[in-house]
């Protein structure tokens, strides 16, 4: 694993920032387009189990945004790490949400930490897994 | 990403099964040995942020298994993908548990969902990103 090359690097970053484009917008195409067409992707929803293939992926995502009127997200601490044409992204993100005719709550969803990892297809940087996970707890092992 | 070589696939088993080992037997010297000498590697606890690099990664271990007296895992779901000398393991580890001096508890830890990314290096494959979270919800989006 090499140093990332700075512009390969940005390139994941902008795959990264168009998949919560896809959610924030609730673009059900341009969320499925992100993901490699190959049955073993895998996506893992905050305290699901995983979600396997890109039918059942693009169903969960369809459900999610259904059931949410507004969602962003701010990314913090997000890293990016190369091997070849696989690049992992870990991230904080700092979501913003509110139910359908709700009032904006800061805090409705608080903190998810996510890796997503990306493979270089003929199309571009695609989504191979997602793992994303609630903060339970504040304690940061490294300190 | 094309169908997975039978025994390349092996090899990563016997790999994420190593993990698992070096858990249950508290090594924290073969857990050290299975990760990636490189600064990149992430490791996410169940519920907790990111610890990232070997150091930081090798002292949560040995925090974790100061405090856990018995610790046995039962992997069900167990998926193999292989890209080129990245291999991602996502699997749900049936938890039994038990604190220092107590008493079996089979329920106390539950479910949770892992994902392990591992690569091929001169040594054998190791671990470049380990992902895991609480099961919160027996909701399963595919069904």
């Amino acid at each position: 694993m090499a140093e990332p090359v700075p512009d390969v690097t940005a390139e994941v970053r902008t795959a990264n920032e168009r998949f919560y484009a896809a959610i924030e917008t609730g673009d059900l195409d341009a969320m499925q387009a992100l993901w490699v067409d190959d049955e073993a992707c895998v996506c893992v929803h905050p305290g699901a189990v995983p979600v396997r293939g890109p039918g059942a992926i693009g169903r969960s995502w369809a459900l999610l945004m259904a059931g949410t009127a507004y969602l962003q997200f701010v990314l913090t601490d997000v890293e990016v790490s190369l091997r070849e044409d696989v690049a992992t992204v870990t991230c904080t993100e700092n979501v913003l949400t509110a139910e359908e005719g709700g009032h904006l709550d800061p805090f409705a969803a608080g903190q998810v930490v996510s890796t997503n990892v990306f493979v270089l297809t003929a199309e571009g940087w695609r989504l191979w897994v997602r793992h994303a996970s609630p903060v339970l707890s504040a304690i940061d092992d490294e300190q």
